[in-house]
């Protein structure tokens, strides 16, 4: 998978169930937009929901028609047996690939600790369609992956292991991974790297901000090489950083909701909590004064 | 409840299945040495476990004879639909209390949103029989719970949140919380804490090292207000001393292993791993030179 990929939020109705209707609606808003679907990732709120809503949820969008091979679900629990289950069920479903956090309750667990939690979930799963994106999120899974792991999965499982999502902000980080191994299909996890990262050989981005700004990020991609993508990803980064001086999911949240007039979007599972009053007014004047517009719908 | 209680380490078969025939007997010989069971605590590799998991792991133990009012098992999850199925699974049982991680993948929420996450979860569960202890373990859940915030929850849901535990390792976290709530049944997480947790007001402890010395530590917990309390507690932190030297997962079931001489107890699911050759040599030599024995099984 290449490209630049949405981790899809997932909107909620008034009992906290996943609001399917309104998922399938911005699914459909995404890919209109050039954007794969990171399904279940940190800002979809995968972590808040059971493995069973997962696996529900997968399926309804499938049922709607969503292209799978467009997909990269979050599959990674902190527990192996569910990883499993997660992964053996998208495979079924035919997704381009799995995002795959390593178990993330126990902490400073040892690199050989990690590879054995990666190679039980390969084996477990058995099966020579599996595309694993590993993630790397330190600051929120506190598990960070390094790259000597990294090194020891590629040479082992290779053709499953096949890239990454780099959620450190750090570009000396895509530096020291994308030197190491050429080939890998590395993602950054912001917007604000894709150009950076394309020009180091990376595969694109998969970034919280896609869920509102799709059509401008998808179209730096696509023409990263062109003379004026140094301004385009200056545009890209004015967005992002009113954004991002906020709660990342509830800013998400709140700029759909304002934009697609629907406050049923403004609701989040605990222990994320929607932007105050206040933080809200000043999301929206500061993305009003900066021109934004999530175009039509 | 008050008391010691052991977050009972789970012995793994070959698959890697949790071998509910030596769990039994453990916890049979831990009741037999007046310790509770706080089963699928951070020491058991509960979130290493499925929900599926836990819930076989529970009926069998309390097919088995066990007495679910002795036990506290962790229920605390990421999501907080899993966290109401296993809570309403153990109160089905007639457990005496559970143990509630927060939601712990989001890092740096709020206390609304912490709050939000027991309060979901209390108003779906829906029984009288709930009694909640908080797990507040900062160093490895990465989400601690301030004072604040289980004053609210205190004052909001008497008679439901009865107790903690004390993960942190800190005798000012102790006094803090039990000068604040002086009824709050909290538990030390270290039995190194025992004595100084009882002259505080507190419940008791639960602690890892519980599952190898249940006997002495359960003997001061009897014995706290004796003139001999503080010779009993130095004696306990020899052992406590020798063992936390070494990744306390490991290195319990490599004592376990060694004392039972039963190989198959030294067996963790990933990303926990067993101690090397050379560090679990190193462990028993010690334990052999302080005298330690895990007594009669």
């Amino acid at each position: 998978m290449r490209g630049v990929l949405a981790p899809v939020v997932t909107p909620f109705d008034r009992a906290l169930a996943p609001d399917v209707r309104r998922l399938i609606e911005h699914c459909q808003w995404l890919l209109a937009n050039r954007c794969g679907l990171a399904v279940f990732g940190t800002n979809s709120e995968a972590n808040s929901l059971a493995t069973t809503e997962r696996m529900q949820v997968l399926d309804a969008l499938v049922a709607a028609g969503i292209e799978p091979e467009h997909m990269m679900p979050g599959v990674g629990t902190c527990a192996f047996p569910e990883t499993v289950e997660l992964t053996r069920h998208a495979l079924a479903h035919g997704v381009g690939g799995v995002l795959m956090l390593p178990p993330f309750y126990y902490k400073g667990v040892s690199d050989e600790g990690l590879y054995r939690s990666y190679a039980e979930i390969i084996e477990r799963v058995g099966d020579d369609r599996l595309r694993i994106y590993l993630y790397h999120f330190p600051q929120m899974s506190a598990v960070p992956l390094g790259v000597e792991l990294v090194g020891r999965l590629l040479e082992d499982f290779p053709g499953i292991v096949v890239g990454m999502k780099d959620s450190s902000g750090e570009l000396a980080n895509l530096e020291r991974v994308l030197n190491a191994f050429p080939d890998f299909a590395v993602f950054a996890g912001t917007e604000m790297l894709l150009l950076a990262n394309m020009r180091l050989g990376g595969a694109g981005c998969i970034s919280a901000t896609a869920n509102i700004n799709p059509g401008a990020i998808a179209k730096l991609f696509a023409a990263w090489q062109s003379a004026t993508a140094d301004d385009a990803q200056e545009d890209l980064d004015i967005v992002r950083n009113v954004v991002q001086r906020n709660p990342l999911v509830a800013a998400l949240k709140t700029t759909i909701a304002h934009f697609r007039a629907d406050p049923e979007w403004n609701r989040l599972r605990p222990p994320l909590t929607e932007l105050g009053e206040e933080e809200h007014g000043r999301l929206v004047a500061e993305l009003d004064a900066i021109g934004f517009s999530m175009g039509q719908f």
